[in-house]
């Protein structure tokens, strides 16, 4: 029972391969890049570390400039993030070995987030499962599992070393002139997953 | 790490109580019964089979007297289902040792079904965390999930040996006059877990 699983080496991320790991799935950890930045080896050091198999899918940089696109018509990244995640899933979903695709979305999520309808048309367009171990957890919930499982690394800082959407997409703003503090809010307190707690 | 369980035997509370307990909660099955019937025995059965602390939670008759009223205006059961799971949450996080509830209810669920909105508020409310393990599965995941674990007996039936409300609500409308068939659409494949798959 193969999962891919969306992975940028954060703690919701890594919580939830771990549940998903727990449940009997053979987990591999996918991190969506651009081809701008190596920004997903931060991505493949955390699962180095936790033990899992990982692999990078890289997607046209068309869509990172679409998404960059709409972060600056909307002056705000929300639409431009989901835009990509969408994307992200849908690629792996339509790798033809792949039956089921997860990702480490929460309830209190704004985005990226799949509401119902988006979920199932997934599941029905690319004939997979899609999980999400999270999404019936509350931040609380979410909180208290992390603390249990992961050693986790809190800096103050703008842009720690991660591998998510956000760094391809700050990187490429630049490059077009765009001041990415101008869209992204100012994040003080940024976390990383160092590796289990013992 | 506590959690109270909503549990009523059946597969879908069956398959969150077991990871809940994975995910390292000690989990305490509660059944809810309104006293007409002693229908919580079988998810006692079903839950000393799987190992798991199993208890009683006994709500007035006015409830499930409510919720006989919601059947019969609407012709059908839907909303006095969702209220008596309302009704029963909020029982089990009102009790002042419990800070952690859970049910089984899924993502493809029409009823019992909690929207965020109401999640929200019966943590607010209680100060409790509202954990449903299935929310981020659907039909596909659960199935395979349930297959790998537990043994499952399917019964073409009307009234399968349950603890869910139905049984309990069923039987008032009856004494009440009210054929219960005239409300709930006929069901004819039902399902218990009857222990560990080995």
């Amino acid at each position: 029972m193969e999962v891919f699983h969306l992975y940028s080496g954060g703690k919701d991320s890594s919580l939830s391969a771990h549940i998903l790991q727990l449940l009997g799935y053979e987990v591999k950890l996918v991190t969506v890049n651009f081809g701008l930045l190596d920004s997903w080896r931060f991505a493949r050091e955390t699962a180095e570390r936790l033990g899992f198999e990982h692999e990078v899918l890289f997607l046209g940089r068309e869509i990172l400039e679409r998404a960059a696109e709409m972060a600056i018509a909307d002056g705000h990244p929300n639409n431009a993030i989901q835009f990509i995640h969408e994307r992200a899933l849908e690629a792996i979903a339509s790798l033809p070995h792949v039956e089921r695709v997860s990702d480490g979305t929460r309830r209190d999520d704004r985005v990226p987030f799949l509401d119902l309808p988006r979920a199932r048309s997934l599941e029905d367009r690319f004939k997979v499962a899609y999980i999400r171990p999270l999404l019936g957890m509350g931040y609380k919930t979410v909180r208290e599992l992390v603390e249990r499982y992961f050693v986790v690394e809190i800096r103050e800082s703008e842009e720690l070393e991660k591998s998510d959407y956000e760094v391809e997409l700050r990187h490429l703003l630049r490059e077009m002139g765009v001041d990415p503090l101008a869209i992204f809010p100012r994040v003080h307190h940024q976390s990383r997953v160092l590796g289990w707690r013992k």
